[in-house]
């Protein structure tokens, strides 16, 4: 409940109160932002704390947890408690009339393949004949490392990618890709940083990561499928990946929480993770032009986003503030759950039929791609992680 | 020439001037200086200019190639006029009392894999029997998002990473790599960026990058195995990738310029090179333990600095100050020019004697690897590239 005259049914409700970095209407100063109902509450005003006059997430989110969970409880008080109204209410901004920029810097990007059902998907329609999954896929959360510059805000224009594809055995040649693809996926922001060679057990993952946001990782396919031997994409991927501006904090995901899907085998003992279950319930959504094309479903994504983190680290590597991985396209076990047109599609080989009559393999200029996503939220409401969203333009000369 | 009292045939002499990171005895702040015989110029203190008391290079290089430029030639004035003397000597620092740091706050890491001999090697051991080159490596140069982070300063230690491997048909086991390997590289690191959708023709290499350092991507082979398919090395490299602390000015390596080996097939436009060769005849040396294993030659590599770079951005991927990426293992064609282990070792089946009486497969704890670089200069000196070093040590329970 809150004093503020919140929308019916808002994704952006007291049990969610997600940060983001904003500028308002005229002002072109960055600071950071809570999402309340259809407003945005100016936390650098409100608060006072130069932190958040920053103009990222980044210098708030390395004080580490407790930070996190005391300005969440000020935060929670702010709104539920009329007596803060008078302290609060000049900081609040019209959501429709501020600017949204990227929430954090972004230091090292990693993507991971971790929904069993893409990966199979993919493997069937790659690679005929051969078992779908590699023989590694269900030992580890198989990932990446992709291009932290290249991440970007949803809103930024998709401009289709140039680079070299070949088919059968004629010579490769250069141009504009003609698959390009959507990927929806759920991302992690990392808060507080690791040591080098101190591996992050997958009971540490609330004190390392802040929160999830929405993920597009735009995908050339036929770069992709020219390029990725034997080290793995490349321009394929570097070109954007696109994020929402509001990052959830995984606070507000604790009735979201469910089990993983039954892992078989056994995982080795660093992965185990049943004491610390992180499924989480999100029903994502997918719209190419408005049009509902596909629901994935990230609770029945086999690896979690803790034993992604726990193998992440496993190695020594150091986490920094700002680190930013993602799950992998999430993908249910039904075809209006597939979260890519290579697989909406089937490898282009059928074509996706929009309600306004046309189809799709993959996208087409002007081509407007939207995810959202929502989840159960701890007071019985539906918060949701707001959306990322991105329209294709023709590929430059 | 020099008023300075240089030693004879120093690689750090007035036709070098490369610049690093450093901070003096007893004394944390880092500061910008510059290499000059066996002493460190404070250019922080020297030219007044607190673009150089940041504690990375990367303030200065986004200034562009004109300040580069202008910064290079106040300095050959500095330390070949003696009218200079008065005001530079009371800033040099004996070079053995200075603490050396990482140059850049790297941006984005990418690894190519440029060197022919390298990638012949690696496919005869891995994949006998089948063509050694995959179809595309002669059409585009192969590379990958490395982790950032993990990048660290010439005397890191090198701690033995954990991991996933697997033998034959047996289940995947978990614990230290049993084949840490070294692999000597040249980086590049960019000082001037680039906007988002603009690619950076081969011709513009001198305008977006300022230097050459060392790099030592060391490698878990057994990890690197296991996990690489489909998407390439992810914690195989990502726990440490050691760079030289002296970043050599491409205006220092005129003299260095050589064609790169002839291309066939002849690449596609945006990789032409012919009225822009950047080849270039780096004469490495690679030691175990104080013994040379190996003289890998960088101006035999078939992809050259510039050429990766046009490649990585032909997409529209932009650059960032300090980014970084390195050529992949530099090997010649003969045994002794080969830069990994897993090549002087053939897969491990043939160890590598060292003078010591001992041998290696892969690295031992205890093992101190060091690569360095000669050049040839402009004035007709060999210049050098500083070195790049690191002790293995045991893993870490």
């Amino acid at each position: 409940m809150s004093w503020l005259d919140l929308p019916s049914g808002t994704p952006f409700g007291p049990a969610n109160l997600p940060l983001g970095v904003f500028s308002p209407a005229g002002d072109d100063r960055r600071r950071t932002g809570v999402a309340i109902g259809d407003l945005v509450l100016d936390l650098a005003a409100a608060t006072g704390d130069p932190v958040h006059a920053t103009g990222t997430l980044n210098a708030f989110l390395a004080r580490g947890p407790r930070a996190w969970a005391e300005l969440r409880a000020q935060l929670t008080g702010w709104v539920t408690d009329p007596a803060h109204r008078g302290a609060v209410e000049p900081h609040l901004h019209p959501r429709d009339g501020v600017a949204l920029h990227l929430p954090v810097e972004v230091a090292d990007y990693v993507d991971f393949y971790s929904s069993r059902h893409h990966a199979e998907n993919l493997g069937r329609i790659l690679r005929p004949g051969t078992p779908p999954l590699s023989p590694n896929w269900r030992h580890l959360p198989i990932g990446y490392h992709g291009r932290a510059g290249s991440v970007a805000v949803s809103g930024t224009a998709v401009v289709r990618p140039h680079g070299q594809s070949q088919t059968r055995d004629e010579p490769p040649v250069f141009g504009p890709t003609q698959r390009l693809d959507l990927e929806a996926e759920v991302g992690f922001v990392v808060g507080a940083g690791s040591a080098p060679g101190t591996p992050v057990p997958v009971s540490a993952f609330p004190d390392h990561v802040f929160g999830v946001c929405l993920v597009n990782d735009w995908s050339a396919r036929d770069l992709q499928a020219w390029e990725y031997q034997p080290l793995g994409p490349f321009l394929s991927k570097s070109f954007l990946t696109s994020v929402s501006p509001w990052v959830v904090p995984l606070a507000a995901l604790a009735a979201a929480r469910v089990p993983a899907p039954e892992r078989d085998p056994e995982p080795l003992p660093y992965l185990r993770d049943d004491d610390h279950p992180w499924g989480l319930d999100l029903a994502l959504e997918v719209r190419v032009n408005g049009h509902l094309v596909s629901c994935p479903p990230f609770g029945c994504t086999y690896w979690t986003g803790a034993q992604q983190l726990a193998h992440l680290t496993v190695n020594g590597a150091a986490l920094r503030t700002g680190d930013l991985y993602a799950s992998g396209t999430v993908s249910g076990p039904a075809p209006d759950q597939w979260g890519s047109l290579v697989e909406l599609s089937w490898g282009g080989r059928q074509p996706l039929p929009l309600p306004d009559g046309t189809a799709r393999t993959f996208l087409e200029d002007g081509d407007v791609v939207t995810i959202t996503a929502t989840a159960p939220g701890t007071d019985g409401s539906r918060i949701g992680l707001g959306e990322v969203t991105g329209r294709v333009e023709p590929a430059r000369c």
